[in-house]
């Protein structure tokens, strides 16, 4: 009979289980923080009508998306889960509860170039808050203690949480007259931190800025100190405009509430430089950087829209959100070695029976699992030394030996497969003693 | 602007979030079990090359799939997760451990037409066990004791766990020299519970059967009794064939190892008209029935096939699965509104604030949390009576009031939205005071 070559399509990440371990790890810790702070599961479909989920789309994202017909039916897979969100909250406006905070954590399709770290199948995690017409900026400070507190439990120290508002941004190129060309200009200030100061001002020159203009945004950029140092300066500047004015005072009152909110000090900071470069955010922006390992970029970012379903309805819809890329970010964290994971395995336990009758066991693993502990049994027939080699490859922690001098003596042999340590139990003290060491070591 | 109408396509599920907390609920019961008995996590891409996914498959599923191209590319969504582990076995066969213990909960989909309770995207919730070369028939008895325990966690005790085995039905068929007809045999055999006896006869006259033929299949689909009794009325029948015999001495077996493994009599039983459609089972096969729903069909299904991978690789991979369809059992229970979750709401507390500075309700939230309760602060201005609102609509069981008063005597207000009954609490109390009422109530 003629094989097929069983392989994955490139771009798509398929690992293999000690891997998928540390994975899924990462991402429950993501969702129980988001449900710790009370969001409500979503879970929408990954194909969507073309015409419902392209309604605002274009450029870029509609060349990558992969869209076919079946039957009548002109399909999309989605590429975000911001779109499929506004959809939902349109549809379901009348049934649901405002402000409506949602979490999803899903898979998502972009038919991008493929290149290392770069995934066409990748793992969203988003959450939003919704407002029905309005959303108090507290929300918007609530999103920092979020990612503090997520960041935290992925297991880093060192992390900022760079804030920006685009209103400052588009107010300051209002004050210059070059409110037409803001996408344009915030595109290219966006990647100072990539190409630099001289080459930005190349940037902007190519824009046809005139010199003064030009020097008002490197003024702006290079303001520096602390946080609020820098809100002092945005006030100083001599920028007579209303938008301005009203996002430096939501990034004053901001900074104000994410310090009530718990972040230190050290772990947020104002970066004028942020943008962003979706065209949708219209006030406070999130960036997050492992300061030990920049070049992974953000790891965590988002922002507030004004308008969130401004294509399925009239209602004004203002929302703030922040999404991980998590795919791409297990996948950097993954060759760097730097996953914190307390579990490498499934199984806590392997039984492995040196018994016929497995009787004894099987109570055993019955009662194991009835107090939480994962337990699997060696159930087919392979050499000892076979059976220690399948719990060492899966790295699993402790191996229980039942024998029938073990039986006999109505004890187990529970052996430590990292420090080599043997210890004999009575099976009547078994779920006192293993819990105190699975849950002490 | 014009606005597109916010809609889903049809035999898509999309829950609202209390519906979906308890779907999730479920999943993660399932999931528990699964890891509990030792099952690795894996997640293969939805996409696959339609070279390898359609390696086998032919008829009615490859009018089902999503297909299409993209670039040059050949690509098909998954329809099953039998199919992508076949190809990850084979694929990763050097560096996996055997026997490969895996379980997958994932989306897969089948563009079948719509109709009421059938959807083109669900999950399927799969537990394999995959051996090299050989796998004991105890695997086969492991799987009834995970379903027992699954459907037990999922609430229901009255339940049928129906076991088979295809090397009796195939030796029954080589005796009355009905080997090329057995797919077809077994089809119609597996009509009966739906269309009866009579029916049947009909149906296996249509396929030019002898009487004679006929009432050897009847006698041998009629024979009851206790499952001990079967067995032995299955060896009495005057049945001369190899692979009979070689079946009913699995089934023998595994009914030994299944009561070993724990499984009450009452929640298993061996039903000889079970075949499982599909072609590719080979011994041991399972249905499972909740007794006061039949009309649910079987609820968790599976069996063991010779040879998973045999379009991949030359290997030898015998394996032993089940598999939980859980869009359309959730869809079916949600109907019955007999789904048992401990939880309806993701929040275990709502904090009202009636005070201007967050510092204090900011405080309790953070602790709360530490402690491991989800907690949601409200933070928008709303009228107070909008607030008890939003918490009754999203079933949040408590919530915390916090005002000036409060404040001033270092105490909180909880009120149970339950009974209505409020309770106040120092501060300093808090963690331990809620806990108790949270975790015995």
């Amino acid at each position: 009979m003629n094989k097929t070559e069983p392989r994955t399509l490139p771009g798509f990440m398929e690992l293999l289980p000690n891997e998928q371990i540390l994975f899924n790890q990462m991402k429950e810790k993501i969702e129980k923080t988001y449900q710790k702070f009370g969001f409500l599961p979503l879970d929408t479909p990954i194909l969507e009508l073309s015409e419902v989920l392209l309604a605002k789309a274009g450029g870029e994202t509609e060349k990558q998306i992969y869209r076919f017909e079946k039957g009548d039916t002109d399909i999309s897979m989605r590429f975000d889960l911001t779109v499929p969100l506004a959809k939902y909250v349109a549809k379901n406006y009348g049934t649901l509860s405002f402000p409506f905070r949602r979490y999803q954590i899903g898979k998502v399709y972009r038919g991008e170039r493929p290149q290392k770290g770069r995934f066409r199948e990748f793992y969203q995690c988003d959450i939003d808050v919704i407002g029905d017409g309005e959303l108090d900026i507290i929300n918007d400070a609530e999103m920092p203690s979020i990612i503090y507190n997520l960041i935290k439990e992925l297991g880093f120290e060192d992390f900022t949480i760079r804030i920006n508002n685009r209103k400052v941004l588009n107010g300051l190129f209002e004050s210059i007259e070059q409110k037409d060309n803001a996408t344009e200009i915030l595109r290219i200030i966006d990647k100072i931190d990539k190409i630099g100061k001289e080459k930005v001002i190349e940037e902007l020159k190519k824009l046809e800025l005139k010199k003064e203009q030009i020097s008002k945004i490197i003024d702006f950029i290079e303001i520096q100190g602390s946080n609020d140092e820098k809100i002092e300066k945005l006030k100083n500047l001599a920028i007579n405009n209303e938008q301005y004015k009203q996002g430096v005072q939501e990034l004053s009152d901001l900074v104000k509430y994410v310090r009530l909110f718990g972040v230190p000090e050290k772990n947020f900071s104002i970066d004028l430089t942020i943008a962003r470069g979706l065209d949708y955010y219209t006030g406070t922006v999130y960036e997050t950087f492992l300061n030990d390992y920049r070049e992974l970029g953000s790891v965590c970012s988002g922002g507030r829209y004004e308008n969130l379903a401004e294509n399925y309805t009239d209602k004004k819809l203002p929302g703030v959100g922040i999404s991980i890329g998590l795919t791409r970010l297990f996948y950097k964290l993954n060759e760097l070695n730097i996953i914190k994971a307390e579990k490498k395995s499934v199984s806590d336990i392997l039984i492995i029976p040196l018994v016929e009758d497995l009787t004894i066991p099987i109570k055993v693993a019955t009662e194991l699992r009835e107090s939480g502990i994962n337990t699997e049994i060696y159930l087919n027939d392979k050499k000892l030394k076979a059976k220690f080699k399948y719990a060492d490859k899966l790295q699993i922690p402790f191996v229980i030996i039942i024998g029938e001098d073990e039986i006999e003596q109505n004890k187990i042999k529970l052996k430590n497969m990292q420090t080599g340590e043997e210890k004999e139990i009575k099976i009547s003290n078994l779920k006192e003693e293993i819990n105190l060491l699975l849950f002490t070591t």
